[in-house]
């Protein structure tokens, strides 16, 4: 077994343990592989291959370099990989000085589940979220993700990356919902079965309480399929809902005068003026205060917005330079806009991205890795963009939004056998 | 209603007639339009613009010009927008010396309705068809458009522009079916109603004993959608049908094995060894010797091929050179391919064309102006450039193939009322 | 020239005029048009064509409808069309009653110069702007656009389209410059000279102290494209720069590390741990305070935004929820980053829009439509969006933002002959 | 080492052996994946990995399986992935009984380099080709790809999968380049470098009288890019070109009138009636009975196709469908065109495919996995599938094809250091 029996130990030596289904998720053969392209050799000193499907596997490879700091480079990249090093070092902390800056050398996060070596104890990150630094409460023995915006002077923040350890995503074995759908569903495959995986999906979620969250774009309404968004929230499958001012806009455009952006919802054809309808429709929900308040008094009448008002959902409407009006409910800052995102976000098991890709990169960039992610978009370099978060937690489908939500919902209505 | 009373008159004169609805087709400032541009000037003689939204209006415009040059010019393109010029000279002939070769100076022709002056008398030009050349028969008083291949010696074909007039298409007041589809319908805007406009369109034909043409590439199968194609032939709404050895190949894979490409049809996940699949659903319809053998010895139970054949609905299968076989069917000459779906093109008056770039700009090149044309496509590159045929006859739709064939099929499906 | 001299008149009548290029720019067919599609007739009572190619025309149109409501549809929208009525109207005011509502029935704005009958005077309207409504001072005789977050109770804002006029945007005959590039320039065309033209009007716009407005997304810094931007600033020929956050991170970070989102500009391949360098670039410029102290103090010494700084172009850096950081001169609220784009239109004679959706439109939606537009964007279906303001002004090229702006570069560089 | 010692021996067994890059190729991974997916076993008996980068490692595994059935289905999957089994049968042969027909259940052939077992000797399949069959002379002791058309009674050909075993294509570590270029590059990213390193392997490859086939589109001409494409062949890098009709007859039409589809290449501005040049310039090469003797005749000037012609490039130009004309060379039936460019692929270690998807799909249909493949596309749909070959061995860049030629001419140019 090993690699070279007759060579000189190289001098500096680890030993790398890897765990789980390093097999087939191909940890194992990558730490392999990164240890030779870093100039190391190793020795498996033990291999133990789980005999069932569930079982995990086991491995210790003692790596050797030339240098300290070869070794060095080796075992951080490994770390990163999933590989534990059987001595570990502490994470090491420094204090934030000045509001809003992080210290020079700080640890970036990814969104995938971390943990950092607190004393003698491998303590879980909070609040994953990728590009944000780590603090770390030590009397507690927490550790949490921060933003710029959150770093205050006293703060402890990671730096480096000694003592962080990132765990990665393991395929599931069982639930194969997700597993085969491998990357994009082009426009040229069927669909019909991958949505009705997803909708199984979602009453799994719901049944164990779990949140699904919705970030929608105005072609939602523009394409006639805000009644499918609608039914979704009347069934129960929507618990979170992020949009921009347009979505609202529109959706109360059409409730109120039958179009979207002046196209006629049943025809499609333009209507006199009707390009003024969205103006109209921003100058009454301005003039009743609020769309909850619209909803309340009966002047809404219909639409996503108010479905969502009146089953209690989560809604965050996030504002941008586009935006005509905005509505009073618009966060019109875009940093408070994300930290009211960010604070929707626990509890979130499935995030199903609509024809949007300002709203959908801004919440894939909060979600944790775990999170699982559906994009749908007519343009297939969007679903590129959206579905491609590295793991196997996320399909993206090139359609129609209408076809896709008109699908949803009528398979969602159906009760499961 | 001079243009200018005093200028003396410029010595070159011609009296051209616009004649039809030249106010709202914008024939008439068209053509005041390029006499300004060319330098001219005019007289607008006589204006008598209909009343009802039906009658035709009329105008006679003196066209003056300081040289013979200039106002050949002039003529010569106010011709192109369907002017007639008061004094008319009659189209010159020349013979073709050399097969498949046109005499140097060849009138090349546009898709619109076209007439060449023979003596005295305008003549309709036959199977009118954008770039080919006309030829004629002076005896029979006949004239029709040919292709190169078409051309053997002693046939005269028309050369230069005189005597040669193109007669534009006008927008139907009554039929507003199209023409409120003006160009391109983006995935962002309801297709509900459009597509139960078009399925109303093809009852009319149908009633009238009209032809409808479908192009359809091989995404009709890899979608699922096959099954509704197949729908409306059998519903009687399909009389030619234009595709490439890719469809009937995944056709034939998918009664046979249940995939396409393999890939499986129910549940769109690729099947172990299923790529082979349409290599041997290839060397099966080889060893049957035909697609039509096989359907008539039912070793072809199902699919959008076995429905055509058994409908008798006129195919022509193209090949290109990135066909694996091709079926038996398949002409590989791509010049008798043109023939063939040339000769099937008479009596079609709408084309349906189905996610396929190659057949359907084949195809467009071959179809009158006065035929209307659909075209489907994920793609809004190939829309624009598909419904871009200068009309009011064409309609594009940026969405799935399989979504649009199955709204199509439901709405055919019913009666009308 | 009566449309039909034997009808009786209708009862209720009015008379339009139109001037200018009426012929060409389509608008005397325009109005012909749309009289009888509303059901009503026409004479034409003079009908002036202008002899030379810059001379106006000039057309009396006599309008007959059968009811007064009829006769005041036609006249609403001729008006639209740029004719004006004989005898007019003046606006109707009303006040505003709550901050930031318009009064029900509001005139909503386009982005075509727009004037208003104020007593027995025409006013222009100033700082026009599209989806605005606008304000009037009676006394000042004044009048200008106002956004919804700009109404104050109190303010007098023009009601119903009584005494409004919107003025056509005319294609001048003399500069061809733009008017040749109709729409949008497909990838599949040269763009040699079409770059040459548009350096050309830069040019003209400099020497007579109009302003250029560059609009950039964060590409123009992943392609290399920086220097040749940069270039421009150096050359004098960007006044004003929209972007957002991401340029100006990957601006840094490419002056900082020599990555744009981790990969190098040079070889264009991912360096080590390089995805962390737009957060450690963030984090400097936070550190330092803002991008102009960092040029002050020396330690950006490279890049767009270091140049835009020395040159003192007027720069806004619009805030949106895909930030990350944001940069500290990077303005959150969207209402005051738009505010702030807006102030800074006054005198920008192009805008030239480099591969940003978000900004582009945002941009577009404040611009005037006599400003002229260039956009680049390799997608066609974001140029054929941006490119499509109604206008000869706007040109829109599919290409690459690095060829672009490098051919742009080098043309600008050799002085003019 | 071993997965369970305890429990009892499957009674079915073999021996796997894989050797090369197997670790970093991932080949030893994914083969005790896939032994566990199929519900097997496997003990390590041996893995000696290669000390140095180039040195290749070794492994033995045991399969234990349930069944035979089992055992046979995890051997055939594994030798897929270029494992071998110490024990192989021969392949089975059949005779071909109907011409243009396989025996059922025929061999189906990928791109990748094959080997067979005639009697104990592996012998290397020639004409490697994907999706034919593999025709066997075993006195010969020789092995090739034949296509349908090329199958006549009595050929032998290969039946089931019995022993055949296909070679992995293996990363070289030494040439890293074209190994950083993992699939596509978008067109946010630079591109220098990469030409300039395409560039390096024109170079070697034509230093050691390998062959460049370049397949091109039309819009090669319509952006002006000709003349680098000559450039390109006046330098000797071009030693193949196919393409279609299209491209022959733009580039004779900018020869003889200097536009391209009646565009001007200069100016990038249609010419009047300039949409008849195409057809003229058909009928010109018509007349003169073939590109080659325009060249020798004088007539045609300039152009890609006459400096192919002139410096002997072997042009093979396929017909389609869309084709006017077509030009005398164009080959019209696509069996025969197939077989042409099948007859060129000999000796060609590198294709470069420039925006045209029709006839690059050809060509990669005829391509062994081992020809270096870099495509050149504006859309990113059309680069994505071209550069999909499962390889280290091909390229994308989405840009425009006139940028990329530009660049690649100018590098060439000059002599490398």
């Amino acid at each position: 077994m090993s690699k070279n029996a007759k060579e000189a130990k190289a001098p500096h030596t680890a030993r790398l343990i890897l765990t789980g289904h390093i097999i087939d998720s191909m940890i194992l053969p990558s730490v392999m592989d990164l240890v030779m392209d870093l100039g190391g050799n190793f020795n498996v000193e033990e291999l133990i291959v789980g005999k069932h499907k569930t079982d995990p596997s086991f491995c210790r490879l003692e790596v050797n370099a030339e240098s300290a700091a070869q070794l060095d480079r080796i075992v951080r990249r490994a770390r990163e990989l999933g590989a534990k090093v059987e001595a570990e070092h502490p994470v090491r902390l420094e204090a934030v000085k000045k509001a809003g800056v992080f210290p020079e050398g700080f640890y970036s996060t990814s969104n995938l589940p971390t943990e950092v070596l607190l004393g003698s104890r491998w303590v879980a990150v909070e609040k994953q979220e990728m590009d944000t630094a780590i603090a770390v409460d030590e009397r507690e023995a927490r550790a949490w993700c921060v933003a710029f915006g959150q770093a205050y002077p006293g703060l402890k923040v990671v730096v480096g990356h000694a003592g962080v350890r990132v765990l990665p995503l393991e395929r599931s074995r069982q639930t194969e919902i997700f597993s085969f759908m491998a990357s994009e569903i082009s426009a040229e495959k069927p669909k019909k079965l991958l949505i009705s995986r997803i909708a199984e999906e979602m009453r799994q979620i719901r049944s164990e309480a779990g949140r699904i969250l919705v970030v929608a774009g105005p072609a939602v309404v523009h394409t006639g399929a805000g009644v499918y968004l609608s039914r979704l929230i009347e069934l129960g499958y929507v618990q979170v809902l992020f949009a921009g001012n347009a979505l609202a806009v529109h959706d109360v455009e059409a409730a109120l005068f039958g179009t979207a952006l002046g196209i006629n919802l049943e025809s499609g054809l333009p209507i006199e003026h009707g390009h003024e309808h969205h103006m109209r429709a921003i100058n009454r929900v301005r003039q009743a205060g609020s769309l909850a308040e619209m909803v309340r008094s009966g002047h809404l009448k219909s639409g996503v917005m108010k479905t969502a008002v009146e089953h209690g959902v989560e809604i965050v409407l996030a504002g941008s330079i586009r935006d005509d009006g905005p509505l009073p409910e618009v966060i019109t800052d875009v940093v408070e806009a994300q930290d009211r995102m960010r604070s929707a976000v626990p509890g979130v098991r499935m995030a199903i991205m609509l024809a949007t890709m300002l709203h959908s990169i801004a919440t894939g960039n909060l979600l944790p890795a775990t999170v699982r992610t559906v994009c749908v978009d007519m343009n297939p370099a969007v679903v590129t963009k959206l579905a491609d978060r590295g793991s196997w937690q996320s399909v993206g489908l090139v359609t129609d939004v209408e076809s896709f939500l008109r699908e949803l919902a009528t398979v969602l209505e159906v009760q499961p056998s």
